[in-house]
């Protein structure tokens, strides 16, 4: 896989790229009297980048990026963020991958890669077509949370499913069907793996029929259903709930 | 407070405001040959508003549309979605209020209003001033979930807490604090307000000094903070494990 350009706007985002020290910085580029001047964040990790750093006025800032909400920094880095899956059969205690069988939206990608980081799952993998991929507003969205949370891309997620099984994983599919226990009522201690289907149609088939579990979110009311980010974060918190 | 017209693009939404018969029709307009022509909850509740009905060809839809998505459906209607808020004294049981304080983004309104319908709280109360109003991006985003969970618009969220809590309510703030017990040590069953504080500020100290608890929900990680509405969702779904 090669090494993208990216960018990302903000303090939280930038904080993150500029602090994990993993990815190769092209430029900085600070608004003059912008928050992210004054934040102290992001004063004290520019002392590590003073070639990369361009200080800019409100104006000529504005007009490169005045469509966004930057806080007055943004940080442009080649990165490869998409990775492939190492093998996970020397993982042990409790270890959750999240499996996202074809999200299609970056606005839930980004902010299931944001919640995953937070409740601390140990990767998340997507498939190589049919999803959406790690993109601009995919990194934004998830305020940084990819330079914490690896992103691996299988080429078939069932055949990745069946290799985690031997390595011990137990699967687990997000899924509302009267097969499905409340999501409460599954025990997610060990080595875990949660797939999430796509916003529409769902996991696939073949991939369900795979999985040694299915856990279904109950909807209160009547015409509405949980948005996929939604629903995934209250399974990782569940989990986390468990294990704690 | 004033009826408003709104719009509301997609099937689900479309069929919630539909569906409801709270809020008056003014126009559907449906493509044809689109995604929406063809489902059958669409179609069949179509039959209720003959009158109000307008096919258009493609080119036209897309004219008027094609930069939203649609799935071949738009529907215009007149509503008073925000509401003042009644007396809770009489309500009894599992009662789950969500007081929003300042609130900025409309994706995260529009969130966790879904979020609340699907996890089946009572209501959602918003300050009047400096938080995001019920815009058509925030019942875009909410999927129609507005129709079921009602929105109440109150002058002073300090002063409507005093009254909550006089009308048996409990006070759970999210905010992290060293005071706070983590989100699953709380007991939410009964009468129970939850307040959630604006995406940068949190909550505002006169409101959080007058609630009885504080809840976190500890991050894992370096970076992060959850998203407010992925936290709501974590919460209100705890409460639901709870009672159920």
């Amino acid at each position: 896989m090669v090494k993208n350009t990216h960018t990302i706007f903000g303090i939280n985002g930038s904080f993150a790229v500029l602090s994990t020290r993993k990815y190769k910085i092209s430029d900085i580029i600070i608004q003059t009297g912008s928050k992210a001047e004054n934040d102290g964040r992001i004063t004290r990790i520019l002392g590590h980048y003073g070639g990369y750093v361009k200080f800019v006025s409100k104006a000529q800032f504005n007009q490169l990026y005045g469509q966004f909400r930057t806080q007055g920094i943004v940080v442009i880095f080649n990165a490869q963020i998409e990775q492939d899956l190492p093998s996970m059969s020397d993982t042990d205690g409790n270890q959750c991958l999240l499996i996202l069988d074809r999200i299609e939206d970056p606005q839930n990608f980004g902010q299931i890669i944001r919640t995953a980081a937070c409740a601390g799952a140990d990767g998340i993998i997507i498939p190589k077509h049919d999803s959406c991929k790690v993109t601009d507003r995919v990194i934004q969205v998830s305020q940084g949370a990819f330079t914490e949370t690896p992103i691996y891309v299988v080429s078939n997620i069932h055949k990745t499913i069946e290799i985690l099984k031997r390595d011990g994983y137990w699967i687990v599919a997000m899924e509302n069907d009267l097969k499905a226990k409340d999501w409460h009522k599954i025990d997610y201690k060990g080595k875990i793996a949660i797939v999430a289907g796509s916003e529409g149609a769902g996991i696939k088939k073949i991939i369900l029929e795979n999985c040694d579990f299915q856990t279904t979110i109950p909807m209160q009311g009547n015409t509405n259903s949980l948005n996929v980010s939604a629903a995934v974060s209250v399974i990782l918190f569940e989990r986390l709930r468990q294990i704690s």
